[in-house]
């Protein structure tokens, strides 16, 4: 229908929304539940796009607005996308560039200059601390970066919604996301044309769901972005809170508005302990820098809890002579290779192989557990796998 | 002979003392010559013994000084020797730990507090600066720690020349050398029998030849050293100079007294402008951090000089839209996935990856040219590729 853009659902389990498929696009399949590790300045820490392939990765996240800072869209552009600039030839998507740049303007981050930055029905306008350019992050220009860019999936550019925040103030953003998201379908339709004259495949868009944690404004919201006929939805505004029971209400408001034909992104949310609820709920793919932030802080996903955590340290010194590979029931490399002792000692002298290594077992991890969800969700024992892993 | 370590010399050049052979030790041969990637801390830094492999690497080289101190001998013993610690099943090198102490002593390195060292005929005793702790290099230690290592081919522990240095230190450094030399020929032969009735396999050990660059002085410790029976030999302190007419001149004065039958290893020496020299006068094998330094700095090695020089400097904005690869003769993973460009957009962001196919590539490039002046020894054009190398 959508010329090698598609979603086909292959099982549903019955006791919950859980369900598995298949999201085609022009770079080739992602089977889902999928969870989607974060490139964010087109690499994935320390890791090249062979080694992720090798892990099972389908999916691959590159952040617009990094690109568009470093190398620069034009230089992307030149290499004819982000596929060919990075040697990624599998699926990849963009986010709309939104989420940094409301970063920046709330201050979230340490090099944020908020009298640079200026938030209007227009878009977001910031001037570079380099040399006072100005810049502006609008629904048409985050459309036409992500098209040069070229990945398989867009997101719509949305207003962010801070947190905490008043419901009127919800409202007012989420009205401003609704607007952007109808300025982005139709700016989208005309780069879609534009692209394909000159013979580029089709790249999908998934509309951004606000309405921080207010029901009413989540349901209104899903329902208003489901109209608009977008490839896909993305629920944005989940991982700012800290609160993983508000995490849980937002998914279950949203996800029966949403179109049960199209995939659903989660963005910026798959702890361990995040990705049962996930699945359970129907949604369909997550990105999150979790598991590659804390590889390379050395905390490493193992399957038995250690003091009620699917963690170790591997910095700590009672790791110094362990002979033991990170979890005995994980086949990656870093895991049918190496020693924990081998791995602490990497750690404790700053080894740039400790970062990678870390950073394959800990991918490797959520995958092996994603793989593990998909296939009982096939057989209908998704709840059953639920609490064998959280009694453990 | 020696049970598993040998060396049979495979052609000679007639113009030169060059030579192709090959190292048989108990984890495999070396063709030679032969670069010698140093992964100082147990690691090429950010690559894995795997990739090392794949780049043609035979011989690794791990810093006993370092392993000394983290993760500590008693660690790598526990795993039956380095082998098994960082997963390298092919033959392996370490070196006395001599080196690092000196400089610790010389003030050479920042952390260095001379008068926490004290240098006698016994060896170089220093106190750790972390707990005052009493530490003892001598020919005796590092014989029994090289073996708890279990590295294919030990180095004697030798008293490092200083550079510059008068002819009076030099010899009286040189007299220290030779006599240590003879302790840990005496040392190494308990070790030997020990670790034989273990059931452990042979590990050579290379004798150290000093003398700074008096010629007088390198060959009296050429021959001396020759006549101890060493399995091979190891020149030291030749890196320490800026000069290189001195170190010409030195390896020169010193190949010539050392027994033909036996392998010559070169410390510290290996920049492209020096590998025909080395090749030339007769290095079967030579360790050097410069291609794996220079790589992590964003120089990287290329075939046709630019601005008379076989480097690029990749961080420079020149790079930044160029879509060749690194070098166009390489066939090197960084140079056959990705463009400059790429890798420029690495190194500006810091990405971890940006070090580690700079790392691949010129540990790749330096094992092309060797293989390179290997096929030309065998085939007795070795100073004819020279002038074609040098004339570019």
């Amino acid at each position: 229908m959508h010329r090698s853009f598609g979603f086909t659902v292959l099982h549903r389990d019955k006791k919950t929304r859980a369900r598995t498929g298949v999201i085609h696009t022009p770079h080739g399949d992602i089977q889902t539940p999928a969870f989607v590790p974060v490139g964010t300045q087109a690499s994935v820490k320390s890791l090249t796009p062979d080694e992720l392939t090798a892990l099972g990765v389908e999916l691959f996240f590159v952040n617009t607005y990094h690109m568009y800072l470093r190398p620069g869209i034009d230089v992307v552009k030149k290499f004819g996308g982000l596929h060919k600039f990075m040697d990624w030839n599998n699926p990849l998507i963009t986010d709309s560039g939104g989420f940094q740049v409301f970063s920046l303007a709330r201050g979230d981050t340490e090099s944020s200059r908020p009298n640079l930055v200026k938030i209007t029905d227009e878009g977001v306008e910031f001037r570079s601390h380099w040399d006072g350019s100005r810049h502006l992050f609008a629904p048409e220009s985050s459309m036409e970066w992500q098209w040069q860019l070229g990945a398989d999936i867009h997101i719509a550019f949305d207003d962010c919604t801070p947190y905490p925040v008043t419901h009127q103030q919800a409202r007012l953003s989420m009205e401003r996301t609704h607007r952007w998201a109808s300025r982005c379908v139709a700016a989208n339709a005309k780069c879609q044309m534009l692209h394909a004259k000159l013979g580029k495949p089709y790249q999908a868009l998934y509309g951004s769901v606000q309405g921080s944690i207010y029901e009413d404004l989540r349901k209104e919201s899903a329902e208003f972005i489901a109209s608009l006929g977008f490839d896909g939805y993305a629920i944005g505004g989940v991982s700012v809170g800290e609160n993983k029971r508000e995490m849980t209400q937002v998914v279950s408001w949203v996800v029966p508005f949403l179109k049960e034909e199209k995939p659903r992104h989660l963005l910026g949310v798959g702890e361990i302990e995040d990705i049962f609820m996930l699945a359970e709920h129907g949604i369909d793919t997550f990105d999150c820098v979790q598991a590659t932030r804390l590889a390379r802080a050395g905390q490493l996903y193992i399957t038995t809890k250690v003091k009620g955590k699917h963690e170790i340290d591997i910095t700590k010194k009672v790791f110094s002579k362990d002979m033991k590979p990170i979890d005995e029931k994980c086949s990656c490399y870093a895991c049918s290779h190496f020693s924990r002792a081998y791995i602490h000692h990497l750690f404790r002298v700053r080894e740039l192989l400790a970062y990678r290594l870390a950073s394959i077992h800990n991918i490797c991890f959520v995958n092996q557990l994603v793989n593990t969800i998909r296939q009982a969700i096939a057989r209908g024992s998704l709840l059953e796998l639920k609490r064998q892993w959280l009694v453990q």
